[in-house]
This record gives structure tokens, sequence and C-alpha cells, in this order.
């Protein structure tokens, strides 16, 4: 099924900091126009853990994908993620003033600005997709992120997020699980299958392992809301306890909320049993989600 | 050269009604959930001249392509069209009420409503362009469309338009051609030589009718601008002078303006001659553009 399946696997903190360094030089690279919105960019798309380019990366070596298709697909997920951020970070979204530890685009520019490079950030990602490397599987790559970015995905996910707010009551367990799944799960989950998708293989494991690591994601990161540092974190914590919003932590309390993100990062690294040992760096991808602490 | 070269071509009126209906249909179809988001990007879409989605289709009726795959794009541009207009409408941009005839998007909802929309417009049309109705050429219209639309195409020309405002001077001739080649240019461009990128025939002779074309419509939006009717033309007319901003009226002169619409008009026309009478729809498109009152 792999075509990596008896390669050794590389230890998880090199194998992320390796592709954060093949990204951000790609990224320089591609986006090296002189004028302040391709700096505006730039900026924007620097100084992220870049865990979905790693995913990207990660799972196209699993399945034998060659980095030149690869890079393109991580590249495109970096500059969607990042899109979101600045968006999400306006006056008019979540008003914040510092991201990854710098002040947001908004606050470094303007607001015009950060509107327009998150616009562009979303059409360059498919721009990238679009090249001739990413080779015979490009266009299910493209629909796929169409998809798990916009109105039905991630998109849908931030306005479900920005009702909530507005609603009478918290949302429940079960609400909180379906806007987080949209929010960041369906772009987590693109960034794992990609290298299946890629190479034209079955997708299911990848896709299986990223559900899961995507709630625990999201349960790491309201754990980290509550008991971060807001230094390390590089953005604002203790947000959404101040602002009394329903979170995994406020549903299920403290305790319960690490019982659960250990949970699924054992369900997400039974998911990629059918790659024997290849598949070591994910499973350390997972338990890394869970422990860290920015 | 064409498919339908020899067919009789529609009056344009009539051409420009059934692009519309027809884009119109389809887009309620493919925008068809219930949440605020979905209505707020149907709203969005609506009420416009539909002329980058009229281009797309005729130039791939000249090409013989079929409507399901001419359509696709057609709904794509016009998307993309739509989200440009309610991003540059917020108030961090050109902060106007009224677009269309109709309260903006961001006074019938809120900012962040037009943010979202906005975005989630932009992932639409790509998600449409992915279909595999498009057919063998989709990957080149979408790298394409992802050029003209982003940090090279339309958002570099709203940049350049934000920083005009604040220049020391006004924008030259060439400037502003340039600006408005970028921020309008582009997308015409792209619609008025989608047929022939779909059938993977000679682009050259729609994109010589498009560059004038495209050019035409922005000395014709200036000269509306002065001479027009705010009802008619369903946005606030005579900003750019009030704000004393650089157009092609106030650099040229009315006089001088219109016989350059007038000569470009010429242009667009003479450069679709390899395509004889079948192209008249086009060229009748052309004297619409420089005669229309809204």
């Amino acid at each position: 099924m792999t075509a990596a399946a008896d390669t050794q696997t590389r230890p998880f903190a090199q194998a992320l900091k390796d592709a954060q360094a093949r990204i951000a030089a790609h990224m320089e690279l591609r986006l090296a126009g002189r004028d302040e919105l391709h700096a505006a960019m730039r900026y924007a798309v620097t100084g992220g853990k870049m865990l979905r380019g790693f995913l990207v990366l990660e799972s196209a070596s699993l399945h034998g994908v060659s980095m030149e298709a690869a890079i393109e697909a991580a590249l495109a997920i970096e500059c969607i993620h990042a899109y979101s951020l600045v968006h999400d970070d306006l006056p008019c979204m979540d008003d914040d003033d510092l991201r990854r530890g710098q002040p947001t685009v908004h606050r470094k520019w303007d607001e015009s600005m950060a509107v327009l490079a998150g616009d562009s950030l979303q059409s360059f990602a498919f721009e990238l997709l679009a090249d001739r490397k990413v080779g015979p599987h490009a266009l299910t790559l493209i629909r796929g992120l169409a998809q798990a970015s916009g109105k039905d995905g991630m998109v849908s996910g931030q306005m479900l997020d920005i009702a909530a707010e507005t609603a009478a009551g918290p949302l429940t367990l079960e609400q909180i699980t379906r806007l987080q799944g949209r929010k960041t799960g369906c772009l987590i989950e693109w960034s794992a299958s990609a290298g299946a998708v890629l190479a034209g293989d079955d997708t299911a494991p990848l896709r299986q392992y990223a559900r899961a690591l995507g709630l625990a994601f999201q349960i790491a990161d309201d754990i980290l809301d509550v008991e971060g540092d807001a230094a390390k974190v590089g953005k604002a914590v203790r947000k959404d306890a101040d602002a009394g919003k329903a979170t995994f932590v406020s549903l299920l309390g403290l305790t319960e909320a690490k019982a659960r993100a250990r949970e699924l990062c054992e369900e997400a690294c039974a998911a990629l049993s059918p790659y024997g040992a290849a598949a070591g760096t994910l499973k350390e991808a997972a338990r890394f989600v869970i422990a860290r602490d920015s």
C-alpha cells in the first residue's frame, strides 16, 4: 500500500523542522514580489508551526509522491491557513493584535491590506495547486481544498463560531464538535490525505487519522487557552473563558478534556496501522499535538 | 477556426438577457444552502449585469464548447467578480452603502458576514472550475483565474488604487491604464478568452478583443461617474471627482475620453475579424459597453 513502508521513520521534531525550512524557503522564492502586498503575504505565512504543510509532506512521503508535487500542496495549505488567520484577526472578526508573537497584519499595515493580503493568499493557493508539477490528481486536490475551505467547510465553521457568540446559551458538546470539525478539521483532513490523493491511493486511513487528530488539536487549543502562557502561545490566551464562550474545557472540565485528547490521539495512531512502522512520524505528530505548549 | 462560424449571431440584448437568466438559475441551484452565509452569497451574486459571465458563454459558443462546461466557468467568474465587490465595498476599503441599487452586504448583514461571504465566493469559484464537467482544460482555466484575480492581477490593482489615494499627486495616464488593466482588465480578458481555453484553441484574438474592451469599459465607467444618474447606475456617482482622484475623464477631458472609448471599441471589434460574422454578438457587446447608462 505504501511506497515507503519499509523505510526508517525520522524523529518527528526533525521532520517538522525540515518541513518548516523547506516550506519557508519555497515560499520566499514564490512570493518574491517587491511590493507591499507581497511583503504582507510573506509576513502572514511566516512564523507558524506549519503543521498542515508538514502533514502534506509526510503523507506524500508515505505514498511515494515526489517532493516536486508535494511542495506545491504544502505551500497551498499554508497559504489558505494564513489567509484564514489574517481575516479572522480583523477588527470585525476576532479583533486580535497579536499572532505568532507578532502584530497581526491589520496592526502592522492596515485593515485594507489585511483584507487584500488574505484574498490574494487564497487565490495564490489555487494557483500553486494548478501548477503542472502537481500531476494527474491536481483537480481532485483543488476541488477538495475549495470545499474544505469554503462555504461548507472552514468559512462555515467561522460563521457558526461568530453566531455562537450572540446565541442565547452556550453551545453543546455536539455543536462545538461540529463547529470545530468545519473550522479546523476539514483543512487538517485535506492536509493529511493530500499524499494519498496525489498518488491516487485510498485516502480512508489518513482521513480517519486526521479526523481524530483535528479534534484532539482543537481540544489541546482550548486547554492552552486556559493553561497556556501568552508569550509562548504567541497570541492572546484566556479569551474564550473571559468571553464566557463554551469550549471543550468548559463543557468537559480540564481533566476530562485532557483524557479525551489522549483518547483521540490513540484513535489517530490506530488508524495508521495499515502503514506499519512507516507511519511512526505521523503518530509522533499526534502525540506532539496534544502535548504542545504553543 | 470556429465551430460556430457559420451560425446566425443573435442580437446582443437578447443574448445578454439569456446569459443572465441562465447564470442566475444555475446560481440558485448551486448556492441552495439554507444558512445565512449562503443567503449572503446569493445576494452578492444577484442583480449585476453579468457581462463577464456573458463573455464566457459567448466565447464558448464561438468555439463550440458545450454549455455544460461553459456554465461552470460563467458562474465562477461571476462569483469572483461578486467577491471583489463585496470586499471592495467594506468600510476599510471604499466604504460603499449601495451596490446594484441595493444595500451592500456589510450594510444588509454586517462586516464579518461581508468578509466571510466574499471569502467563500472565492473558494466556490475554484470549486466550480474543478468540476469534472469542465473538461480537459480545467487546470489552465483555474491557473488563469487564480493569476488574473490575485496578487499580480485584480487584487494588485485594488492595492494600486488604494495607494493612489494617499500618493503625493494624481496618477498619470500610463499609471491609470496599468492600474485598470489589473483591477478590471485581467478578469475581462479571462472571461472573453475562456471559450478558446476550454476548446484548446488559440486565445490571441479574444485576448486582444478583451484588452481593448476592458479599457473601454473602464473609461465608460469614469464617464458614468461624471455624467451618470445614481439611481440608474445603482451605486454612488461623482465619488472620484469629489475625492480629487485622477480618472480617464480628469486626465483626458470628457470629449477626448469619449473619443478614446470609441476608438477602443473599434479596436476590440477589429480583433474579432478571424471569426467573421459569428462574432457579431461580441462586437455588439463592445458597443454596448461604451454606450451603457448603468
